[in-house]
């Protein structure tokens, strides 16, 4: 096959067909095709799209390129769960241990996180011990333990997939819908996944602003992921303010953990439990644990009130060498040196609480990361007391600030300020999900 | 500046501005933008074409991103030539020494020949000692005393347009007219020229095989030239069938000194040296020597009915180190070891010499390269008898074949004969110029 033919086809408008996306996936792999030859095909597929057909096949290729972990011997359904990114999005580490306590079989890998919507591997490394190197043995013997794994990118995985995802954010092609989701389902598969409950964040603090793209993508992830052959269930939920109260990586853990407490938790923590108990209930649905959705409600429901979910988190950090008092205890995490509350200056209702400003202030606190090698302080963050409707009085509090030093939490305290903004009349809380 | 900007705005149909286009040919040619950048702008460039005046920047832009040939001191105008390839093209050999005895000033860059349209510094390298490597300076100074001069590419001129057309080769961006059109010119410009006639060669031995591309190609030349502020004439003439008699290099030298001579030539020969005339009049007109076409056709028949033209040869190549004998006596020239005759098998009218067949076939005697590291043999080709048009009787001359070997011969007389197609009613000769 000739690759000037493959990208002559795509620029033309007239596809590729299976055993050309083979050829480019493979030699994306191998990196026997030059940098400037997948980037111009790169910028090709941008502006003439590849179809639902097409998008399965490079996805199916890409997951093929490499090494693939195979589950075989463990309890079905093998699930894999993923969100495209936002800011404060701790849900794996709440929804991971209910669907285990559920009887499924979760391996999955998580990244780190890149700009304003953090990543999970950043947020668990903060639990003292707790090891994000699993092998694919070592994972796939964890989940037949305790049924669920969690490691950082593998990089035998999918490596077609690594290749272009580097070369998509240096040539402007990132934002294609079809090369979004090979992206997505190709890890997926190559992780040996076949349900795969996916969480695609809408709003101003995710990588999908507007609602109309958010479904584009929402609707070709099914397509492609059946197509593929897996099963799959998206929704679209609100990123216009950060999902939860916490936004910082020990923070997010410790908000995590006091979900599957059953803690007393503040309004912006209730609503991200909605957020976890919705996508374990759509994952029973997928993976046909049962049919209806109010059922899977109350079996996800069930497992966190039983503390079975709860379980399974101390479970899970323990076997990957974590402190496991983490989970009931946050003070065994990481805390920062300053921790500063910010208080309304008028009463009104919260009209906004703006997640992308949120966000850029947990990177400036040192929370996140600017560049790939930049380090981070897990300790670091932001906890809303608020989200968008709740009525204000003057004084009343807004969120607090853990600062590593008075100047950075100075600061920090401005920009949230900033970030929160208020109406004076009445405020409804915007709906979780945008579906 | 930021070269995702510069990408994000093509790919998104909003346009590049001068200084983005700078951006851009400043960091090809120094080496500072990575080629897989370059590469997804130039396939957004291929879908987003560049309009009139992006091209003109892009133009300026890529002739000023090394060093520019300054003519000052030599009598204006300073004129250069350039054909888009075509098979048996010699018409800079014998155009160059007509516009010098018109008293105009040529200083040109040829380049090497790839495929089936040859090139004219191959050509001149069968003249024995003729030498094709002169530095700016030596073209400056043999300008100044005989009007003209012609070397071989200089890397240190336009190194934008050799980093991208380098690229465009290998990531099926070549055929992007905007591109050509910058391509051509910025090469133009770097050299010194205040005026350019331009050949767009349209049929099956061009790379323009339809009217309607070679007259956009032809109109963007002539916009984009005038906003970069030069003068500029285009015509568009027949490749369906090769240019002339000779194809092949020592070969098409000699047919270009015939004409020069005033010898009596074959209709082929006949059909090339109306070219000749017609472009040198275009470049009268063009740099303003005279307003009137036919005026411009009279001083160009003058300068070759008197031997003006004949004598610029002998002083041009005496000045480059070549043989000057060879303009006189082709037996100066390589001659190859095998001559034969193909002729006619039928009688009828010649109602196609295929181009591209013709082409290919002098390839495979060994007169062009498959690749650009490939040696040629000056001395092979084929010398047609007759073109489109001309009627003959079985066993008339179609052509000889001049050849290393008997073998190589053999396979070409077989080869011409598929090339020239038959009627058995009369045909047209076809225009020879199409605009």
């Amino acid at each position: 096959m000739d690759i000037l033919s493959v990208i002559g086809k795509r620029r033309d408008g007239l596809g590729n067909s299976e055993a050309e996306l083979r050829y480019l996936a493979s030699g994306a792999g191998e990196g026997s095709i030059p940098d400037y030859q997948l980037a111009a095909w790169l910028m090709a597929a941008f502006l003439r799209p590849l179809d639902e057909q097409e998008t399965a096949w490079l996805t199916v290729a890409m997951a093929e390129s490499g090494d693939r972990i195979d589950l075989s011997g463990l309890p079905k359904p093998w699930v894999d769960k993923h969100s495209t990114g936002g800011v404060g999005d701790k849900t794996t580490i709440a929804l991971l241990p209910i669907l285990a306590a559920c009887g499924l079989t979760i391996v999955k890998m998580s990244g780190r996180g890149l700009g304003i919507t953090g990543g999970t591997v950043d947020k668990l490394a903060s639990i003292p011990g707790f090891r994000l190197d699993l092998s694919p043995d070592e994972m796939k013997r964890q989940a037949a333990q305790i049924g669920l794994a969690l490691t950082g990118q593998t990089p035998d995985l999918a490596p077609a997939d690594k290749a272009l995802y580097a070369l998509r954010d240096v040539t402007g092609t990132v934002g294609s819908i079809p090369l979004i989701v090979s992206s997505i389902l190709s890890k997926k598969i190559a992780g040996g996944a076949d349900t795969v409950v996916l969480d695609v964040k809408c709003g101003s603090g995710a990588f999908m602003t507007n609602l109309g793209d958010a479904q584009k993508l929402a609707a070709l992830l099914e397509k492609t992921g059946t197509l593929a052959g897996l099963k799959v269930k998206t929704s679209i939920s609100d990123m216009n303010q950060p999902l939860g109260a916490a936004v910082g990586n020990a923070l997010e853990v410790s908000e995590a953990f006091a979900v599957l407490r059953g803690d007393r938790l503040s309004p912006p923590v209730q609503r991200f439990r909605r957020l976890c108990v919705h996508y374990a209930a759509e994952t029973l649905v997928a993976c046909g644990s049962t049919t209806s959705e109010a059922e899977g409600l109350a079996i996800a429901e069930e497992a966190l009130i039983s503390g079975k979910a709860l379980l399974k988190a101390k479970d899970w950090v323990k076997a990957q060498g974590g402190d496991p008092r983490a989970v009931q205890d946050s003070s065994v995490l990481p805390r920062s040196a300053v921790v500063r509350e910010v208080r309304a200056e008028d009463s009104g209702w919260v009209k906004a609480v703006l997640a992308e400003m949120i966000g850029k202030t947990v990177i400036n606190l040192g929370g996140g990361r600017h560049r790939k090698e930049d380090l981070i302080d897990p300790a670091v963050g932001i906890v809303l007391a608020v989200g968008v409707g709740a009525a204000l009085g003057e004084g009343d509090l807004l969120a607090t600030v853990h600062a590593a030093t008075e100047e950075m939490a100075n600061l920090a305290v401005a920009e949230v300020l900033g970030a929160i903004e208020l109406s004076e009349t009445p405020v409804e809380e915007p709906p979780l999900f945008l579906s």
